[in-house]
């Protein structure tokens, strides 16, 4: 397991099987500190190795403050090509020479190593988009869950992610029950949960990954985690 | 005098009469460990926010390791319109508004007070970048001076600075000497000066306002300027 290793903030695949039972207080009131303030929204796409990055830091940050993290799927393909009008980060010149290297940076800061190039073409993330957009849905518990294992798979193990085949199996090792998944991998209304789910990122002004809105407040890209670490401890400014 | 006004980091007006002596050793011997450590160079668009904000903090930060800061001009109208082939920030959908607010916060978070409207027409940048990289050329101790008052008229007293007459206005009530900045107002060859420094940082792969190297590694954005300090404290990584 090399995620997260030497990470002093990243969760461990071990972290997974706990989440679910986070949203329950500890005498069942409803009145602890935990299940009385909202939850932080987060964004990624899957092809987003920023978004990747933020991913193994953004739960334990968020409970640190006492807060859930409620985890969004995001296309920038849709909000940076399409809205926003730019290019792609790897096709950008001068940005794409930097991003390589604050990957690299970042990797050797945080104890990681991404097992795929960054330079390659990118997996569809529409397959697992809209999977994830489904379990939110139907099956919330596990949801999250999916979706990082998705992700480790992807940039730790360097598996290709972009079919239901490889989606299923990397759902079938996270210990991830079949029938929910299954659901979510053949439901063709999946994909009309995930443009939804991209319609309300972009109604809320939300355009990268990683993304976070903590009580109305946005903060883009990884950086800004320290930022949202004193907002939430400070309760904003 | 409002900038840096309640910013832990930021320098005050009275810092600029320091900065000449900034360079010299204790003994003479130009054995100590200020003199020995190349400095870190900076770059900045005096029409960028961000860039201003960067100003206020990283000579502070450098001197906490020994380093001096090499203030080097920058026009992302080349960087980021030209060779990118971007959208400028204020004119980029999502990104627009989330600038609006990040701007905000950030003034609130370190005490400062825009003295201008971040929607309106930007200066002309070329003026002042010109007479800058004049100065750095035939009067290089008073280059950063110069350019720190600039920044301070137009982005906290709100005063154009797309004139000479502006730009000579706002380096009398700073104190600088009259005839190096007639001089750098004046002399045609600034054009090619800034051409030049503009062309160089693009080779050394500078896009963005603000943006750092130390020793070799690219830092951009003023978000990164916890990151250089951490990179300047352990040495790289």
């Amino acid at each position: 397991m090399s995620a997260g290793q030497g990470d002093p903030s990243g969760p461990t695949r071990s972290d997974r099987s706990d989440r679910s039972d986070r949203g329950e207080d500890a005498d069942g009131t409803g009145a602890d500190r935990g299940s009385s303030l909202p939850p932080i929204d987060f964004w990624f796409d899957f092809i987003s190795p920023f978004g990747y990055f933020a991913s193994l830091r953004i739960d334990a940050l968020a409970a640190r403050h006492g807060r859930e993290v409620d985890w969004h799927p995001l296309l920038i393909g849709v909000t940076v090509l399409k809205v926003m009008g730019l290019k792609p980060l790897m096709q950008t010149p001068l940005k794409a020479d930097y991003a390589r290297r604050e990957i690299r940076r970042y990797e050797r800061r945080h104890g990681l190593r991404l097992g795929r190039a960054i330079d390659g073409e990118p997996m569809n993330p529409l397959p697992a988009g809209r999977a994830f957009a489904h379990l939110r849905r139907h099956a919330p518990a596990i949801a999250t869950p999916f979706a990082r294992a998705v992700l480790e798979d992807y940039w730790i193990c360097g598996r290709q992610m972009d079919h239901r085949e490889a989606l299923a199996d990397t759902a079938r090792r996270a210990g991830l029950p079949a029938a929910p998944i299954d659901a979510a991998l053949a439901d063709p209304v999946a994909a009309d949960l995930l443009r939804a789910e991209v319609d309300a990122a972009i109604t809320r002004g939300v355009f990268g990954s990683p993304f976070v809105i903590v009580d109305g407040e946005p903060f883009f890209g990884v950086d800004k985690l320290a930022l949202i670490d004193e907002w939430l401890a400070a309760g904003g400014w």
